[in-house]
């Protein structure tokens, strides 16, 4: 994949295609992955720009290093997992085949080029793939179902990759892989005034739990429980 | 442990107490360990109980054997666990020595003595030993800690053991874990409505996240992601 390579046609046949634009368009292509722990400094920042996002940054504590010895340490899948969304100008290339994921691909036409001011900040493997995204899930389980399911505690896309489908496609994938696992349920939370994303969601197919309200106990209030 | 043995002291010193009684009362020894294989009948008449308290039973789909083979395939702790509790007129054996948990025992001095008119149905190792309820649990994770945590999927009680202080010592037991773990949260759901839940919760010291809503997809809106 040289940064010299030709165009490619618009909608190269293997892979899925979202709606198209003019026939003259920008291509982007996508690729959802694997994270794996050499993602760690990608995954920091894009979290921290969550926490912006959320005018959450006084709760953010995350560390490169606290990231690194609390992921990776299960099999995908079976802990905390997370799908890296990368695009790039350019076909990604036929990936190392992974045991336990097959990239999804995704071509889009665009009207206009993205313009990413943070392109440097997100660079991937290889000089044009940039990290775009990012979701975090993990098993939970359903007693009525006996069967387990997935929670998405973090769905991310970046600023100038937003309102593209990427949200989407993220979701998507990981309920992809719970119906491929068998699995009963996916879900996740949604700040109850974010009217944009409760309708986004709803399309997709969920329900909103009007009536369920999260409980936590943390920090202090958690600690006494410990031992003294 | 038979059922002959001598009745206990109140308050014997290596165990902690619940608030005393009259002195005169009748004293039911608690304890709560990790569920095993073995304890699958009796989680799935108790997740039955609470399908039925919460007018839920239309979404009950559980048998023992879905139970069975869904859960216990990872260590206690790094997938979904489950304490169980139970309760008994005679104290405790030493437990065989579990390297994972080391069971945790109250004695409790009721005025009463407890009716449980399902003991037969409940009986667990030992003539004497009944179960009374479970804590279901599972680890979840804040990507702004970078930590773990826990998260509770199911309390239950069964309905002649409630009001004892049985439910605050399960969800102890998790909240004890978790800090042991070095996990930054617990967390779980209750009904809007069920405010004596809510009042219980806080003064465990809970939040009680108001904004956030739970989506959930499942059914044959998630099937429609899977392959064709």
């Amino acid at each position: 994949m040289a940064a010299a390579a030709p165009p490619p046609p618009p909608t190269p046949a293997p892979v899925e295609a979202l709606p198209k634009s003019t026939p003259a368009g920008h291509t982007l292509f996508s690729r959802i992955r694997l994270a794996t722990p050499s993602d760690v400094p990608h995954i920091h920042k894009l979290v921290h720009q969550m926490a912006v996002f959320e005018h959450l940054t006084h709760q953010f504590a995350a560390t490169e290093s606290a990231l690194s010895s609390t992921l990776f340490n299960s099999q995908a899948f079976h802990s905390f997992t997370i799908f890296i969304l990368e695009v790039s100008p350019n076909p990604f290339p036929e990936s190392t085949v992974n045991p336990l994921y097959k990239p999804k691909v995704q071509v889009l036409n665009l009207e206009l080029p993205i313009e990413d001011p943070e392109r440097e900040r997100f660079k991937a493997e290889g000089d044009d793939v940039v990290v775009a995204g990012f979701v975090l899930f993990f098993p939970n389980y359903s007693t009525f179902l006996a069967k387990p399911g997935f929670y998405v505690e973090d769905l991310f896309v970046r600023e100038c990759y937003r309102r593209k489908g990427f949200g989407k496609m993220l979701l998507s994938a990981v309920a992809k892989q719970a119906v491929e696992m068998g699995y009963g349920r996916v879900e996740w939370s949604v700040l109850d005034w974010n009217v944009n994303a409760i309708k986004f969601y709803e399309e997709m197919g969920a329900k909103i739990l009007q009536e369920w309200r999260i409980c936590r106990l943390t920090g202090e209030a958690l600690e006494a429980y410990g031992p003294c």
